[in-house]
């Protein structure tokens, strides 16, 4: 909608995802890398614990699709389900329907998540690319979105479908190479960077706080937006270092207070690692 | 032609082959997921019984051949064949000529795959490249048919090229990287998404019932056909889930018969198998 | 320059390239196949005889060179080594000296190909990169040639920049993928492509016989000429099929015939052919 | 800053990474011909003595860092640090902002390269990824920088734009295949047409003598633009050429000499490369 929560909304979301993947995928890294300085637990890529239960329960699909329809079903409030003007005859509400078609799609992507987590039939690789498409369609439509519309809000709309491609197209190489860990952080990177700027858009296009109105035309802001862009990728960029030095020295830190536990049990690292292992398959 | 039959004859094409290839793909998938399951016909992309007729007789390139050739007389029926207008020497009918030369890049790659099934020595890969060359000449072609058009006649087509491009695209992915079956399902889904559009713009730029004209100018239109395509998309993924589902659990069902008749028959399954697979080489 | 003869004289270097290709990857080709269908020279890529001789004497790259330097020389004898008006100050006869850019980088290319063939210490790979790179300025230079043209001039040197692109775009992947056959054919198809597209679009521009102007405007031209591209693109298939199949069958021929001379012979096919292998390591 | 040293120093920090990485892979790769040709020292890509010492404490990085941060207070001398101008309240000095982002980012993909040659745990390939962002968000700034500008001015912009984007892609292509010599090569060789290409841009819009100003509106500069951003190639080419000869025939000279000296020394040459590569694990 063309409001401010309409921007903060979907932004939100891919905060969200992209919050959680930050974490998830630096716990996998921290695991990696700890196992391959410290000799135990060797490319197991799945958590123990916790993340077993994430992996059973499928977390991420679920939320997905509920945010999904939880979105589709706010914006119908507004629009009453209906495509074409009773009087006119013409189409109305269009902003709300192509939302609610990437709604859609979103909610598309969680119901393979959920089916890959449940074990059904679905072809390998399914994943990526349902994500990739919800991906590419948000970024078509955003850019079809832009007809008769000007100067900066044409820009920011620009940055986003930018935004949005790069996700698409990170998605859609990791169906390609799956089993990296660069391809997933830079599909991180580039969801909270299209939230970051989500709320950016919300906030020049439609300001929350009166008085702080943009002025459309100017050069000046039409500048500073792709500056603005750039800092946006460079807070991500420090939030997630961040965030991988804190989950690494963590992990570092149970590792070795689990091997000394272990020195004092009767159970040798290697055999405990052999056990968890097999009970993984 | 620029009228309706125009664009629901190749769209109907491009339908015929996007179910052909759903079907196809989705009982190699079944297939492969079943030998992975159940131990049995491991890797097996062949069809036996009416499959191996198929892959004798190349059905499908016979198909393609035949459909171009008959796309192209049907046209030239209006054209007489002539490309320059007697009367004032300039080309004329060319429309007519840039179908023409989109049929026979469709029919030239059904030569090939013939070629491929006689087993005549072609360079392997040649259905892929002919393939992907027959989808971008049409986007090409596409592409600079807008020439002089107007808002949502342009837009109606670039969204035709945009799909030509993908369809290009993947098939030219499956010569540098064959035996993948995602590629044949993106492809697939391309296609149809090709075929069920050709008849959208048909339906939207010459309304078969009277009464129903589009305003080429009106920004709501406009918003609608992206939002559409998106549909459109969404439509041919439901559609490719409900089939591969129902492949896949017939093809269980059989899996399951074949098992029990195979415990009370005097052959192990390995040994049909073994003897299936021999005779396949 | 602008004038038949300064396109008529680069398309007939392509063609010429095209040709030589043509003709090398099909002998290439044969022999795999023959390789693989009678199970002697298996994957033997290079040729003996006078195939032998090409290999040590860089027939290929001493073409490119001396073409290259013909046209700089041709060119200049026009422009008299003059880039600056003495009169004016201004720059002048920037078409040739653009042409002259273009042939420098074929002719540089021509040069790694010598060094490569006399075995000097030259990056592996730097033949297709310096192939790619005189494409890619070829293609930038036409790609900003078009400042201040119109209509018909512009989409004829447009679908010229394609051509040269696809180029680049295959050269690189060869350095990227080398060893496999449909590139190179893909590569030999798009020379052949540019050097056909050259004779055009000096046949268009400036046509050879008085009387046949066209018209630079007209929407009728604007279409036949994006579909004549493809018409050549079909050309170009038919004659390089017709050659594959001449070149195979003579092959096959060949090789039939020392096939029974061998059995005639004292020594059986595979010493010979171990003889042969070693020679060329 | 928009005159002849604002263009002039980010060009001089390009040159003087592209000579860096000129010198650096040349060596590199004289050590893998002559280990191919010489039989010793077979694929060792790092350096003894010197080259030792610079991998150990991270010059390079250090250099980035330190060049980028000096670029930014440098800049900010002028801007003092106020990206909002107190009178109007509205956004000023845009451009020196600009240029400071861009600085951040090569200063950012230094602190990585320190991390790495420090060998903390930091993911695998990060260096290439934020080198292949800083050159993307160098291209983005440009690209967004040509709102309002004219002819002659665009057209350099944009030749800048091409060059780091082609930077961008090879170091994004290296993270995706790292151990080639041929991506860094034509990475170097990218870098260094930028260097050159920041100084042309500064030359020709802020001409340092005056009495040379261009006229920004003529088609003649416009052509000869393109060319000359060619012909930097070629010189780039050229330069690039020479220096791998020469670092070929010392290196070549060195071993020699070694050889000589370990013929008539105790140990032979098997052993000692045998001991160093042990060292080197």
């Amino acid at each position: 909608m063309g409001n401010f929560p309409g921007h903060a909304i979907p932004g939100s979301f891919f905060l969200f995802f992209g919050l959680w993947w930050t974490i998830r995928y630096s716990v996998m890294w921290a695991r990696r890398m700890g196992g391959r300085n410290t000799g135990s637990a060797a490319e197991v890529c799945c958590n123990n614990g916790p993340g077993r239960f994430l992996k059973r329960v499928p977390v991420e699909g679920l939320c997905k699709t509920m945010f999904g329809i939880a979105g589709i079903v706010e914006e119908q409030l507004v629009a009453h389900w209906t495509l074409i003007d009773p009087r006119t005859q013409q189409f109305h509400e269009l902003d709300i329907w192509q939302h609610n078609t990437m709604y859609l799609f979103f909610a598309l992507n969680g119901i393979f998540d959920i089916l890959i987590a449940m074990r059904a039939p679905v072809p390998s690789g399914i994943d990526y690319v349902s994500l990739s498409l919800a991906y590419s369609v948000e970024g078509l439509l955003f850019f079809y979105h832009l007809h008769g519309r000007i100067g900066l809000d044409v820009r920011l709309h620009r940055l986003l479908v930018l935004a949005a491609g790069l996700c698409a197209a990170v998605s859609g190489l990791e169906a390609w190479k799956p089993g990296t860990l660069l391809l997933p952080m830079v599909r991180t990177a580039c969801t909270l960077l299209q939230g970051t700027w989500f709320w950016q858009v919300g906030w020049i296009l439609y300001p929350p706080f009166p008085g702080h109105e943009w002025d459309l035309e100017s050069h000046e802001n039409m500048m500073f937006v792709s500056m603005a862009f750039c800092w946006h990728i460079l807070g991500i960029l420090l939030f997630m270092s961040v965030v991988y030095t804190v989950v690494y020295h963590i992990y570092q830190a149970k590792e070795k207070q689990r091997g000394t536990e272990l020195e004092l049990g009767p159970l040798s690292s290697h055999m405990l690692q052999a056990h968890s292992d097999s009970e993984l398959d």
